[in-house]
């Protein structure tokens, strides 16, 4: 038997993860420390309320509600409460008392992340996260070691199981938003209020961390343009796949040159989009997730596993407390956290991106030409026009009330150009409506 | 401008993953250091050749045949010469001058991985290896530091482009083995001579790693079952399409426990077998490479990239060179390879899989009862069994020189108990022959 020092671990949440990381620290204690080259001793779980039921249990006489005293002489602190409050001024207590951390908490990270890695660069102490996005899925690590040495250009994640279960469910049983969204709340997929899923929300803090990892720039969460799925439609749904694409909620990040300025910067940005069906995402169904990586060295990577779930979810913890045991045993500072390349967060408006516009126009001779006139007007450029009813080429229908449908797509055009190219056509005489505007992602 | 120490790098091997990190390292070098937290100085470049044509362009001032010299006052070598002398002998001088090393050495590591591990615990120094195993994909490391808080217990890998090139040929255009290898060749895809490949003995070296590393236990290249793609026909890959399969090539290990011992052991195979077509690794297309890993807290993951490649490939070696760097700045003793699992590798005849096996029989009455009884004698449980010709169940043909084709898919049965059974079919008299027998995996 190796005598190995005992490091106090404390834990502050008691929740579906913390409970699996309980169990799991105390089942698999002698196997893990092996590993680690430390014994790993749970001094305690800090929860709100000591008789709630917990599944797996996890030991009454470990459970406290006073999460201060557990910090104190904790030399790893594992924070899984989740909010921002108790939680970040527990870490930072955690923090400067000289614990290395770990937190899922995605939202405290892209609201408070800069102030927590200072925090941990002044006393040498390390914060690990690869919990808090992406659940078990290895994502953090990845970006931050494996490809430190090349450049990411461009990420594109699905990173929000809800929604992707929601779109997947349109997708394969041609059930409504509605339907598909009480099916997912059914199952425990979705919670009670489901906003902070199906708006986009919860992606759009997963991209602010992702992107400030990949690009080694601070991204604030205001930064991030967020559009949720509320909007998406059964029909959309359809039409996308009989024209070959599959619609998912992307969190996208990207390092661009800004068209108008060149200045060289980067965006991040959560909105529904169309992606071709062969791309590696379109296959990642129900509640997966996966982040597909394009770098300049390395080429096209994916990542690809479940995004949630306790059980899952405590995989990435207790990774991360392996490595923090690990350099506790190693001794010296830990890396900080990397900003140097500072880059500029463009608005939405300077981003590129193909679009598929649907427009119902009057079945008229000429509208085509209108719209096409109208489109390059506004230096959008149409790479393929399908008109589904009508009969434009043949000289028009006779019935003056008569409906044609166009699906427009167009080649690479900024925001803000594609912007006012809508708000035209939605004045422009020859337009009924506009039925529904899509970018276009993964080509 | 910030002042690094600078840390002197010597590259040994100018091929087209040297003569890329070389560029890579001299082009964003500041970059590099920024993130590293120190300088990188590219000190030379060992080749055997110095006039030989490289691309990119390697300096000339940087290129030396004088290896030894090099390795004096290196603080990081970085070995991409391949094969195993001089490049063992030369590591270990490496690591017993104080250097930490990085090598994408598959063959060294698999045959020599125990030696190198223990010279550098001996001295304190570390091994890096991200480029081994899956080229650009990060797989080392998620295995190492990401899953080290969970337990392995299965991978499936494609990690030979070549074969799965040659493979998803015959599978998309109804090529030959033969043609299919002939592109493969024409495009640089596959050697001269492709016997590492094709035999599977590069996807055997690289299997031998993953479980090592996996299993926390030294596997020794030699206890790797290897069968390669030779013996693959088309006619086999598409009648697995029919039945909803695709054949790949696949790098497996599992911590299984022996039927006959109770022994909780680790089995390491590459062969080629029948997987769902709607696995994930089903989607994995031309050279690429994907490692699919279940876990029991994480579940089922995947990492998917290009497995090959100069310029991709020199992606994971910095990576690695960016983490050496880092620790150089830390200081303090590396993190011992870790083999306290020490299991036992079992023999292919106690693994457990699925088969699908093909049979040519005579045509006539109560050839499906004696077929079945015989599987049965054997221990191997019928799940499907489809015949494509004859009236078996009507009361045979009248020609008494008719064929039946029946394909019989079995529960999961060891490798022992489906020898024995092909070796009965083979001398049964209403067997005329044993057309294929292909595993089945990732069900």
């Amino acid at each position: 038997m190796i005598e190995y020092r005992n490091l106090r671990i404390a834990l502050l949440g008691g929740g579906s993860v913390g409970a699996h990381v309980a169990s799991l620290l105390l089942e698999h204690g002698d196997e893990l420390a092996s590993r680690a080259g430390a014994g790993l001793e749970l001094v305690g779980v800090a929860v709100r309320n000591i008789d709630a039921p917990r599944n797996p249990p996890i030991p009454a006489h470990l459970l406290t509600t006073d999460a201060e005293s557990l910090i104190l002489g904790a030399d790893i602190v594992i924070e899984l409460m989740g909010g921002l409050e108790p939680a970040r001024t527990l870490l930072l207590q955690a923090i400067n008392s000289g614990a290395d951390v770990i937190t899922a908490n995605k939202a405290l990270l892209a609201t408070h992340g800069p102030e927590l890695f200072d925090a941990a660069e002044q006393v040498g102490a390390q914060l690990y996260y690869e919990a808090a996005v992406g659940g078990a899925i290895p994502i953090i690590r990845p970006l931050r070691d494996s490809l430190a040495g090349d450049r990411v250009k461009r990420i594109l994640g699905i990173v929000n199981g809800t929604t992707n279960f929601i779109l997947d469910l349109m997708e394969r049983e041609g059930s409504s938003l509605e339907s598909a969204l009480a099916t997912a709340t059914e199952l425990g997929y979705a919670e009670a209020d489901p906003t902070a899923d199906i708006e986009g929300y919860d992606a759009a803090q997963k991209v602010a961390i992702l992107a400030s990892l990949a690009f080694h720039t601070n991204i604030p969460l205001e930064s991030v343009y967020r559009e949720g799925i509320t909007a998406v439609t059964l029909e959309q749904v359809e039409s996308a796949r009989k024209a070959g694409y599959v619609v998912k909620l992307l969190a996208i990040c990207e390092r661009l040159v800004d068209a108008e300025t060149g200045i060289d910067g980067v965006s991040a940005r959560v909105y529904p989009a169309l992606i071709p069906a062969t791309h590696p995402l379109a296959a990642v169904h129900g509640v997966n997730n996966a982040v597909f990586i394009e770098a300049e060295a390395a080429g096209s990577l994916m990542f690809y596993g479940a995004g949630a779930g306790g059980l899952e979810t405590s995989s990435a913890v207790l990774g991360d407390l392996v490595s923090a045991a690990r350099r506790h045993v190693i001794g010296g500072p830990g890396v900080a956290e990397s900003n140097h390349a500072n880059l500029q967060v463009l608005p939405i408006a300077h981003v590129t991106t193909r679009y598929q516009i649907t427009l119902h126009v009057v079945d008229e001779p000429g509208v085509l030409a209108a719209i096409a006139s109208l489109f390059s007007e506004h230096h959008v450029s149409v790479e393929t026009l399908t008109q589904s009813t009508g009969v434009d080429a043949g000289g028009g229908s006779s019935d003056p009330s008569a409906t044609a449908t166009l699906v427009i797509g167009t080649h690479e055009a900024t925001e803000a150009a594609l912007a006012a190219t809508v708000t035209a056509l939605k004045t422009n005489k020859v337009v009924r409506s506009v039925v529904s505007v899509l970018r276009v992602e993964g080509l």
